[in-house]
């Protein structure tokens, strides 16, 4: 088994706190998820892997999830499944588990990395899935890390440790930190298996090069958006508190229908729960793709999640929208945040695509970003902004505007009301990210400059995260 | 004045350490541009401002420059000068002196930020500029982090530093850290006045609000190229140091001839430095325009620096530049070094000529980037690769590769030995940034698995950092 499991997860000390609690309860979640290749192992699976109910990780018992779950903290609520797909509602988020992938999201103080090596235990022990494809883990800034329990609270801990278990002999890892350290900030790892074609030994014995045109096909178009919100308006807020009389189930069907939730993706199955005293949670299922939604609705620490896989084609019908802009607009139109992440990976074309569609401007030699097997060249640079630096001639820019990713083309028009702040892009090698931040803008009702210094202010934070402080040895 | 200068300097007790020290020198440097705008006390010298010996900072003498460096920790070792900007080799790099703005770069354990204040103080004082419009400070992570005096050293202590002197009563500032903290990275911090449309008092007394077509004609087609490189070629690096019974001139002109960097931009006005016994600085002027190069030769320390802001169409002539790239591959061919950074800030086109270019796809709202008066709108998305998430029909796309930034193209062909590991684009308002790292191949002599883990694996630097530790209070 190539990826190396310590025995973290004795160390758990972890206690879970309820989203009942009301005093500083940590909305952004810990979000893990894990891509399996099919092995010789597992090929009569491998042959169904597509679509089965018995397949890859979806075989495993709930029982066996109940007992990693128990070491990052949390429980099952409820769950769903259809052809492709197991929903589970948490007592802390969600997780959705797929034949060849687990997409885990958990928030308050659980320990969720805690339990990654638990889950590549199961996926090897129970389903011969022993090698892992893509791993992303991400998390927003904590609003208290101090509450969190180790790895989490440090994002240098949770790179360190997850960089134990995908070690650097088997995988290339990225620990990111996006956007502004003293402002509002997002945390990326990554990691991919290592195929660099000059190390030594993979041409020989590249465990990873039977499976690449059906893992090919299981990433093809894959995207994930994440809407991270918080300072919520209030009056929107009431909505999210159980009324006094109402079951949990009445409640969330109310929560459901009246807070603008119902609207987003009404012809999506829906499994949701309404927290006593407060608190939404909800995961939608449509074929492959799922949405989840989180809500934390107290007003010292108010916080709202929306993530999504559901490409624009399918959200698109029966709803008319266009874009994901479209979607963003309506989900920060429900919570009316005053300060907004948005988060988008998108898969890249196939290589073989890109290579047959790009020959002009590409050279024989090739690069590769991140570990990844798609060909780049040196300065194929991405472009911000009109005018901006630009690496494409007219015949692949076409390319790029008919390609089958045109449908995820995000048209400019800007969200009434708010400012971005940040926007970065990342090369993940298989994928492309896009980040960006906005904040609502101010009311002219803030008269004097020291509140305006107040809200952006936070000296202790930047001093005590030092957050680049490299000792010896970064490159002797 | 809207700038606060706390009296930081008084604190410092840093003392320099030479080029010539064989033991640990930090090569890698930090990076400070700092833009002014013209306001009414300086009228007289606005109307002269692009192209005189006599105007802004260029009237400031070398003894107040001096006063200046002392609190950096460096001395001044020659200087020469053209109608446009006051060029200085220093003892830890270089300085460049324009009318409207000054770029500082020292190594070593200079501090560098601790002379900021004085900068702005001589900037008001003795040349009536009080309005700062744009700051840059960046440096690479460093080798020897626990070397560098306070605030250097800790990326964190260095933006509270610089958050203090640029506040946010009258700032947008960001601090990022662009790269992988668990591999090759680099810090940016940039700083531009608050101009939001509608934050109280801004539209009655906006002291911005003169001179904006002005600055935009300083600002037009503005860029930085710059190519960090370590691990350098050791046989490449017996050029770098003084032979025995040769003068430092002599050493200078046989490096510049020998090494191949007098082949770079040979129609430029060179002024170098050969320290005793290793080193070499050089800066090059072309009329408005710079270049300058730092070799850290030591084997054990070995690092390279290459900046300039020559246009492609300045450096193509006389020499057959086609792109950057060129330019980036023939540095490279002069260091062979084991890891290269490459940074590209470009200056957008100004407000006017993108609204006119991209109807199409903007609405009437706009946002803001990082204070800038850049009008963008919400998912007019940064494009890396074909298929990408695109934002541009045909027409805007034409108009980005028919700009006046056509000479910038970069296109696609690779470094032959080398992979790209990482690619991240940043929208900096007024200026897009490439960051790019690659590293260059590994020999096939490399037998086994634990040497190769050993080249990446660095967990004592990601720990100690503690990159993300956020206390308490982000959103509270």
């Amino acid at each position: 088994m190539i990826v190396n499991i310590p025995p973290f997860s004795e160390n758990s000390a972890a206690t879970a706190v309820s989203p009942q609690s009301l005093i500083g309860f940590e909305g952004p979640e810990k979000l893990l998820e894990v891509w399996f290749r099919p092995n010789s192992d597992a090929k009569e699976c491998r042959e169904l892997h597509h679509r089965h109910r018995s397949c890859g990780l979806r075989i495993v018992d709930q029982p066996t999830w109940e007992d990693m779950l128990n070491i990052v903290k949390c429980q099952v609520l409820s769950r769903k499944s259809n052809d492709y797909v197991d929903e589970f509602v948490l007592s802390e988020s969600s997780m959705f588990v797929y034949s060849h992938k687990i997409i885990l999201k958990t928030c308050g103080t659980t320990t969720l990395l805690l339990a990654l090596p638990r889950i590549l235990e199961i996926a090897h022990t129970n389903c011969g899935l022993e090698l892992v494809d893509s791993v992303f883990y991400s998390r927003k800034a904590f609003m208290f890390p101090a509450k969190q329990k180790w790895p989490h609270g440090n994002w240098g801990d949770e790179v360190l440790y997850l960089d134990t278990i995908f070690q650097p002999e088997h995988f290339h890892t990225s620990g990111y930190v996006v956007g502004k350290i003293n402002g509002e900030h997002w945390n990326l790892y990554t990691a991919a298996p290592r195929r660099d074609s000059d190390v030594v030994g993979w041409d020989e014995e590249d465990p990873y090069s039977e499976a690449d045109e059906e893992m090919e096909e299981l990433y093809k178009d894959d995207l994930t958006l994440e809407v991270l919100m918080s300072e919520l308006n209030p009056e929107k807020m009431k909505a999210f508190w159980k009324k006094d009389g109402e079951t949990e189930e009445e409640g969330a069907k109310r929560i459901y229908n009246d807070s603008g939730l119902g609207s987003i993706f009404p012809h999506t199955t829906v499994d949701d729960h309404c927290f006593d005293p407060c608190g939404y949670s909800l995961n939608g299922l449509i074929d492959q793709y799922y949405w989840t939604v989180h809500v934390t609705p107290e007003d010292h620490c108010s916080y709202a999640s929306f993530e999504t896989n559901i490409p624009i084609s399918v959200a698109a019908s029966p709803l008319a929208y266009q874009s994901y802009e479209e979607v963003v607009r309506k989900v920060i139109g429900v919570f009316e945040p005053g300060k907004v992440t948005v988060t988008l990976f998108s898969r890249k074309p196939e290589n073989k695509d890109r290579e047959t569609s790009d020959t002009e401007s590409r050279s024989e030699s090739s690069t590769s970003v991140n570990g990844s097997n798609h060909a780049t060249t040196l300065f194929q640079l991405p472009v911000v902004g009109p005018g901006a630096v630009a690496s494409w001639g007219r015949k692949s820019v076409d390319n790029i505007v008919s390609s089958e990713h045109a449908n995820m083309v995000l048209t400019g028009s800007a969200v009434d009301g708010y400012l971005m702040r940040d926007r970065v892009v990342y090369d993940l090698g298989g994928w492309d990210l896009v980040f960006a931040q906005f904040t609502r803008k101010r009311r002219r009702a803030l008269k004097f400059a020291t509140e305006v210094a107040a809200l952006d202010a936070r000296p202790e934070e930047v001093r005590a995260a030092g957050k680049a402080a490299e000792p010896e040895g970064i490159s002797s």
